[in-house]
């Protein structure tokens, strides 16, 4: 691949490609299962691996974002440049959508498949179990605040080499563990518009809170990352 | 952020708040989800996940203790000046606290919530498996004994750089994983303060508990790490 | 052990058992144990684990592939010569062959034991969740692209040392908590074979899928990570 | 703690103590809680917690084996002195059955306790599963092989440093994943006798099985692990 550009993008696409086939997949394919289904603990191990996996295969190469509210957070964060942000969000969007469209074409090839809610979030009547629209914000700012936060502390100069992805990676899976019966857990708009486009209707309507609350409270968690970081004059 | 004080305590407020609302959040919101709830050994996970995680983001800051009976306990095991127990143990319970308020708003906007024990820690008629008052004793001393030990040993200087988090966050999911149904596990008095002071009354009570084990416990699992230590005369 | 030859195909063998062991044993005799059973979500982390255990131990003699899939991968992602794909694979299907026959004789020490599918892998009629071949096909051959895609990147030269034993594992784990109920989630001819042997009739007539889908899926996974990596003009 | 020796068996018999009650107590306290109960995947997370957190811990003191399979295995495998094996046996032995007893202290206060089988590891009547002796004997050779097998290889000279004890307490969840229903997972004499003494009668007959197949199975695993490695002339 000639381009670093292209090199960069397509980390992208692919990492939110696997956080949202593994993720979503495991919730639609797995999680209720007959007698042996793997549960909301499950569902929230496969989305932390997701990161985990992929973080170190191409945080090298992308930084490993795999979500528009990381992005933004990081170059709020100073991390990033500004001309990345839109690009990124871009391929991580259209990698949230191409990998619901396989679990898609997957779940399909189960007799009598409905689709359902089809992993995507939702509050009120689409939250899982039946949480408010203020809970839902309330709870996806704090765990994109805390989820940003961690990601700013783990890659800043300094901190311990290659435990990044161990950190993001649970990170991830502590929020589902705690938020998936409030809002399906988002903290990634890439990942709430890949499934919400399957499922519709009132799915698609809830989509400004799955865009709304990740992308303020990952600013705010940047932030609060820079100011626990001691900074020379200069930067 | 000016000073290097407020620095190191807002890193306690911040990994003691995510510790309260990511372990007891999860036992509230998502361990007795029908079908598909998380259980004991999901809330586990959850408790061991934050501290893992903070103590990556904000340890090379404060410390990361998060935890009033580890402060004290790495006080008596000559790892901290005497003059910070008391600022990060008020950080630490006002974290808790206000992790317990947060998880409030959020509980309440489920139809029907119902306050209960809210994760409060308790032993006898509010132990979650009816164990007495002297078993509760007993495994909180042990657990805590080791908790300690267990941090003072990796971080000790030798100790293989990067993988102290994982050790001390898994240590309390180990933990968690043995005592929930004694005291809905503690070992750690400002995590069972936050939500006490929600499900009043008789959980508060209790308290006392759960700050005279942990205490005792860390102090002297601190001091048997340094029995296991060779320290040169100096020292 | 006189050679080095030897003593990469007996990793191969060693480990290749030992994931066959694990993995599958865990399905067949602790999965649906009444009321404790570990379900599809402690499989899938038995399989993730015989590969981190492994690739620890022996990941330094013979790279630590346990799986054709792999082996055929790197071969195609210029990371192994020619001369060894097939010693490795045969190695390999050796491997899991015997790991089988040993849980034959466990499992037959239990009062009643009948065979059953014996953890093999199957679509249609035979997928856990009786989903057809097309899915089947597609489900086996994108995990098994990442798959490869990870392992190829975090070995690359350059990736922090130590970690790709937890990533690969966890990959694997990932994969299965998502992909169980499609087709019992093979990702790896050899794997596939074993169960199969003595689980007979139908399972053997579809292993034809097993052995496909995870050699395409891990070839294109290679190339997509040779895509990825800059490469200086002469490699 | 004026002498090393008396260091490296309070680490042993610390590390034992830990590995019982962490790893029992789980079984005994919370994997059969009514609808919220760990289970079988939660048990194996415990045992295998239990060594990964006191390998950080002390494995810098004794090495860490806190089981005599694992003693007498490396004995074989030359990595340990001769003198050391039996006081170091010992120390475990005293280890678990310390930590069996604080287990039953604990598990009295709750109202209704019995014993059963207290975690103890049991053939035929007493497998969970009521697997055979055959059974139980191959599956305890063939766990504690890999077991020790995997210690040797990931604390050789030229390991990736800091990484052995996640390699070995992983190994030991996978074990117990696997073969909790058969034999209730031993691989390690000192936690059988542990528990046995305090369930009793045919516990204790069965013991000779849990003391002789974990130790059969460890010294071939080290033999194997030193055939695997390169050896220079001398060594």
């Amino acid at each position: 691949m000639e381009s670093l550009v292209q090199r960069r993008l397509t980390a992208e696409f692919l990492g939110t490609f696997w956080l949202t086939f593994g993720g979503c997949g495991s919730a639609i394919l797995a999680a209720a299962f007959p007698g042996l289904g793997i549960g909301f603990a499950g569902v929230s191990l496969a989305f932390g691996l997701t990161v985990l996996t992929m973080a170190y295969a191409v945080g090298g190469i992308s930084g490993g974002h795999f979500n528009p509210a990381v992005t933004l957070g990081l170059w709020a964060g100073r991390r990033l440049c500004g001309g990345k942000v839109l690009p990124y969000i871009a391929a991580q969007v259209v990698g949230a959508i191409a990998a619901a469209a396989a679990l898609y074409v997957i779940a399909n090839g189960q007799p009598g498949f409905e689709m359902g809610g089809f992993a995507a979030n939702g509050y009120g009547e689409l939250s899982p179990g039946l949480f408010d629209m203020k809970a839902a914000l309330l709870a996806e700012v704090i765990a994109t605040f805390f989820f940003v936060l961690i990601i700013m502390r783990v890659t800043a100069p300094g901190a311990p080499a290659g435990f990044a992805p161990i950190a993001i990676g649970l990170a991830l899976t502590l929020i589902h563990l705690v938020l998936i019966p409030v809002t399906n857990t988002s903290v990634n708009p890439a990942r709430s518009t890949g499934p919400a486009l399957f499922a519709g209707g009132e799915y698609i309507a809830q989509l400004w809170l799955f865009w709304l609350a990740p992308m303020v409270g990952g600013v705010l968690g940047a932030l609060a990352a820079r100011g626990l970081t001691v900074h020379t004059p200069q930067s």
